[in-house]
């Protein structure tokens, strides 16, 4: 992303953007498995392959430490897997990377293998997000006025972005766009930080607020809805941000297109389908909360599920690093990972 | 309501309850009907039927003024009108009570008699609102788990209330009923003054942001969900607050019943279909802020429609004072009118 390093690792330390100090540009640096654990359960970083990259660096930080306290062994990475593992449930990006990690290390001399795992999960998943650009703005026509939600961009992934990668792209390409971005509360990605690189990247575009999908849709005022993923089902159930399941329904009322877009790594083959993705229910003060400003009565109960799942009938398309998925997903998810 | 007082005539001034101060009780004294229609634009007042109370007061504000500046005349009164109409567009009781207020001024003698009309448009509203509640009681079966948006309680009508109404009715009337109450941005009635008006009446509920609503309906926790109306035209179709159509959409494509709860004053046989409803679009800051807390980076354009058109096809049942309609409303509400 033009100007912003939302994840940077600098040889010995992890250097992150602060997403929930946006658009204040504050940066921290984690030392530690511990530091980085906190920071992807506080999201001071998400996005589901954001915090796989993180997490893949968190581990990376622990073979280091273990190795400087003389402690370096498979039965302690183990832990510094477990505890970066028990962060956040739903997105496959986290488990996905720290299986990969954890792999590395079976086979690892020392540390430095390690690292180099971490940055070799980094390099992939930029080039993913260019891969997925390039094929996502083919599905993007001139004019075309995009509905997206929640974050998908260069701070949820550390390289460009899947959905707003897309945007983004096709935005490079020529093509006037235009974007509806949804506020996505509780934690107003889309109002912070979607909003922030739009701006940055001068894509013109209006933010609504989750409940006005709808209304824009009814006039007439979108053409396809973009989002990402933080979990795919092997029948192509996709979990993913808190509303998208309401957007998927109003978008086949509309006949509009709605497409999804993730790196395969996103995929879990082991899930048959959605019902079977865990939910992250978050703190109730996510929801009574908006920054220091208090918006409901002392007393209330409140539910605040993280993610929501939209099935498979509901997508018309899966945009992947390597190539466009069609429906019935259960056959080309499978054929696309058979190939690979 | 219990306790509190939204709307109240001392005999010279309108007390009002200034609901963008929730949880804070905090009282107004109107005694103009500039104040009154500052109020209605500031949405210190809010919800179609009690804007329609509080116009009327500001109505006899108005003539009393006149009286006492030895300027009665029906050309003032006139501009009275005007200017309380000019305070907001969509909700149709606004119109119906200034419109009534007008002829009521053009048979009056004095202000007296114009003040007695306010005082008669405050009692019918809140009798219709335990008639809608009696009416609508009926269709809660017990158990039911209900969704409701935006608030529709005794804050919005002075009596007690529409939607929020029926859900009292049927909780005193000893139904086992669960709430869930959408938040409703950008306002956040649903978090301010539905929790708050839940809270008092011990009705048990949980508060969601308004995109988690597709989610809940998935999982098969909702069974019914309850709105009110700010205008309804005459097919049936309905203004309601922004987010309203969403609803409508996610219930119908679960097979959960929608209804819209009403007095017949919210219906506007003079335009026959929703699309010549106009729609209010507020000030961006409303969707910019949170209290003191501004949301989204500088130079961020936004959209803010207060309201949205649900098609009638989308209405399960109307309630209002005078019984249920069923589709088709078209004729089912000429039916109705034309019968009283």
């Amino acid at each position: 992303m033009r100007g912003a390093k939302p994840v940077e690792w600098t040889g010995e330390k992890l250097r992150i953007l602060d997403q929930t100090e946006l658009p204040r540009e504050v940066y921290l640096e984690l030392s530690s498995p511990e530091e980085v654990a906190e920071a992807i359960r506080e999201m001071k970083v998400r996005g589901a392959p954001a915090i796989g990259v993180v997490a893949a660096y968190g581990f990376a930080l622990g073979a280091l430490k273990l190795k400087e306290k003389g402690a370096f062994a498979l039965s302690e990475l183990r832990r510094v897997k477990e505890l970066l593992a028990s962060t956040r449930p739903t997105a496959r990006n986290l488990f996905w990377a720290l299986e990969r990690m954890m792999r590395a290390a079976e086979q690892a001399s020392g540390p430095e293998e390690i690292v180099e795992e971490a940055r070799n999960i980094e390099r992939e998943t930029r080039r993913a997000d260019e891969l997925i650009g390039e094929n996502g703005a083919e599905l993007v026509r001139d004019g075309m006025r995009i509905l997206t939600h929640c974050n998908t961009g260069a701070l949820a992934t550390g390289g460009e972005g899947t959905a707003l990668g897309v945007i983004k792209a096709a935005w490079r390409k020529g093509k006037k766009i235009f974007v509806l971005a949804t506020e996505t509360r509780p934690r107003l990605q889309g109002a912070k930080l979607t909003a922030w690189e739009l701006l940055r990247e001068g894509i013109p575009f209006s933010l609504i607020t989750d409940g006005m999908a709808g209304y824009f849709m009814w006039r007439g005022e979108v053409d396809c809805v973009i989002v990402g993923a933080d979990r795919i089902a092997a029948n192509g159930d996709t979990a993913n941000k808190i509303g998208t399941y309401t957007l998927a329904v109003l978008a086949r009322e509309h006949g509009i297109p709605f497409w999804v877009a993730a790196p395969t790594s996103t995929i879990d083959l082991s899930l048959p389908s959605g019902r079977d993705i865990p939910i992250e229910e978050r703190d109730p003060e996510e929801v009574l909360r908006v920054g220091s400003e208090r918006i409901a009565p002392q007393g209330v109960s409140v539910k605040n599920p993280a993610f929501d799942i939209t099935p498979a009938d509901y997508i018309s398309a899966i945009i992947t690093e390597k190539g466009i998925l069609r429906p019935p997903f259960a056959e080309s998810i499978r054929k696309l990972l058979e190939a690979t």
